[in-house]
């Protein structure tokens, strides 16, 4: 029918689903493809990951997080954004969504040719944590992020926090609200904070914020709060209350997909969404997914896993966007890579854990290096550890971790390369890496560890 | 015949030999192997690369640039090193060297089994730099570096120098001088210093050293000195003479190959000595080379190439060495992977450049990204341009350069894992690289280059 565009409906205006509907844009115009999100939030495409730095006070203002505003996308991307629109529902024998005005009220009904579902996560929320008690913050939304820096700075001001869970966020939290001059318990269940690293390089993280002066609590569990005139008093665990006016939850996030339930969507093993290489939804002609909510092929495993990253929701709605622009584009999947900064101490990761390696069967050696981020005499020159786990006898590098104080994280970047090729540790130790001596050991620490693995196979 | 040691000599006792050395005593003990090691000059394992921040007073002692001395060489691995021996000849008949004692005089004559090629890179010397004029100084030994210092720190204390050749060792030496405190004019004949960089990322190179104060004339031949009682009074260019009070020579080196020549082995197309993957010298059974001396495969441009380069030597020396040990290594050849420091300025390369891809006839297209090195919304994010250079249609990738003013170098080792493996950069625009605010926008600078080089190939 020439002259009716079709329609391209996006759920969801954060990373993903922007980054699809402005690629999709960029290769077919207003006449071609009308464009509509529905966002429940007030923004789009923000920096989730920027919160902590936002909550220190290092990132003064929250609309330096905001990557680009509604108004923009309508602007330069003539897509129509509808804010603070919550769809409620998904009809794919119709192929309409349902979705309600959170503010104005009343229900909007849009068809769609196309469908992305690009609805995020949603944190972990405890059974303990669902009774409304103020001084209980997630740090998943821009708004979350208000509401916690309005508690921080309103009388009385709380002076002391426990932040639950260890992960990216809670660590990140904790290092944030110290900055800030509270003190700070961190509880995790675990035996050890930052369980994306194994436990020996888990360590030497769990060092460093005892550094700065905050307090781990491993292996306990929170049980329940309690309040005193509706306020948190404290969190209650397994090994007796511990006093707080202000709780910070970190337990992680899991795919949204209520909707996509409903809907009849498939979710893989993960718990994500499933979506072949070019991000459509196998078996649903015309519906996309891409973010946080659909699962990703680990190509160092196999085996699908739900990563949420900022970087992939990009990657992925950018793939999904060229693709329904009529162009051709696939998210091959991920190897598992991430760098965080915890009290000055630098962290990477990439690949398979140990622990990963034995649930998928792999056998393997690992062995650990210890270097400089520079040539020995050159000053400034830190400390610097790699440890790198390779599969028994092939050699193939199976994951990568790296843990120093200076100029260390994003040097994850070569092993994750290594790692994507499937490079073997034996080749490794040749590979043409910069040598200065500002910058590494005239044997860089990434070698060093290469050469330390073929060792070990050899044993 | 049991009970006679094998012997290996080497000759020359940096990098290259005495990592060929120590491998093949680690698999082969006394009783099996005799190494003797010639060297001649005072030190065995040295930083080359570290005389520029020696002399600029970064690093204080001269022996923090001795990776292992002479005697720990002898204690800890039983090698017989004899240093202030030079070898004059090369006997391959009688299997046999001659080496003279610099300070004691006379002649030894040792016969070998293995005999290990390491004699390192000589600098280029011009015809007006042949005189001995004082005040005019390599850098490329310690005891080159030690006269330099010497020459600075006494009076006439010197306050004008010129710095001829915009390598990384005219560079470097160019910022060593200046924060000394001395005015710094660097001469360079091409058009540009830092040519290892493609002319537009040079000129940011060339910005930043004007920044702190170094004069750059480029397009200028020097073509003498004058003296004053023996000492340097100026340099005479084309441009007419440029006053100095210390002259600094940073005009490259070349294969330091003279007695390889005159004992028939074989050089290839570079200048460098020809060797096989294991570092075996072609058709002369047991003699190896390695180090600064050998021409190395360019796995890029699938051309030999001479790259001296500290990294290199090890690594050579390493193989050499495990192969002359019993084990089996190969050295698969280098990208060209290079990063430097100018003035707080941080660069990295690898690969080819421009002119190498057109020479070795590759059809390209080039692209280059501003970004920046963290989150924009993150504090001290700075810029960081990444370019890359693609061959046209495949888009493999043939080079990349990055220039950034903060922890920007060493992320040329991504680029150079990629290009290693032959990526092309429609395969790199989906490489898990590691994100978070503090290190990286939500798309790496270097993602953000391989996506507008595929822009790039489209059209």
């Amino acid at each position: 029918m020439s002259g009716v565009a079709e329609r391209m409906i996006v759920i969801g205006g954060d990373a993903a689903g922007m980054s699809a509907a402005s690629q999709a844009r960029r290769r077919r115009g207003r006449a071609e493809l009308d464009v509509v999100a529905f966002e429940r939030g007030h923004f789009t495409s923000y920096s989730a990951c920027g919160i902590p730095y936002w909550i220190s006070g290092l990132v003064p203002e929250r609309d330096q997080l905001v990557a680009r505003t509604p108004d923009a996308f309508r602007d330069e991307y003539d897509i129509d954004v509808r804010t603070r629109h919550e769809v409620t529902a998904i009809d794919l024998d119709r192929r309409e969504v349902v979705a309600r005005d959170l503010d104005g009220g009343g229900e909007v009904r849009a068809g769609f040719d196309t469908l992305v579902y690009a609805t995020g996560a949603t944190p972990v929320q405890p059974e303990w944590a669902r009774d409304e008690v103020a001084g209980v913050f997630g740090v998943q939304t821009l708004d979350d992020g208000a509401a916690l820096l309005d508690w921080l700075e309103h009388e009385p001001r709380p002076r002391h926090a426990v932040v639950v869970g260890g992960g990216y966020v809670g660590v990140e939290m904790a290092e944030a609200l110290v900055q800030r001059g509270l003190t700070v318990q961190l509880v995790e269940q675990a035996a050890q904070p930052m369980a994306t690293v194994d436990p020996d390089m888990g360590e030497l993280v769990a060092e460093a914020m005892r550094g700065v002066g905050i307090s781990i609590r491993t292996g306990m569990t929170v049980t329940g709060l309690t309040e005193r005139d509706g306020r948190i008093a404290a969190v209650v665990t397994d090994e007796g209350p511990i006093p707080a006016d202000v709780v910070v939850l970190g337990l992680g996030v899991r795919p949204n997909t209520a909707l996509a339930e409903a809907a009849g969507l498939p979710l893989g093993p993960s718990g994500g969404i499933r979506v072949d290489r070019r991000m459509r939804v196998p078996g649903v002609p015309g519906v996309w997914a891409a973010g946080d909510c659909v699962e990703s092929l680990h190509r160092v495993s196999g085996m699908p896993v739900h990563v949420p990253l900022g970087t992939h929701a990009n990657k992925q709605g950018r793939v999904a966007g060229i693709n329904i622009g009529g162009g051709y584009a696939t998210f091959p999947g991920v190897v598992g890579t991430a760098v965080t900064k915890v009290c000055e101490l630098e962290v990477g990761r990439t690949g398979l854990r140990e622990r990963d390696a034995v649930e998928a069967g792999f056998e393997f050696v690992t062995v650990t290096a210890e270097s400089t981020n520079r040539a020995g005499y050159y000053p400034g020159a830190r400390q610097m550890t790699v440890k790198l786990i390779a599969e028994r006898p092939s050699g193939r590098l199976l994951g990568a971790q790296i843990v120093g104080w200076s100029e260390a994280a994003k040097r994850i970047d070569a092993l994750a390369v290594a790692l994507w090729n499937g490079m073997t540790v034996d080749e490794m130790t040749a590979l043409d890496l910069g040598y200065a001596p500002p910058y590494a050991p005239v044997w860089d620490p990434v070698l060093i560890a290469a050469r330390k693995a073929v060792d070990a196979l050899s044993r």
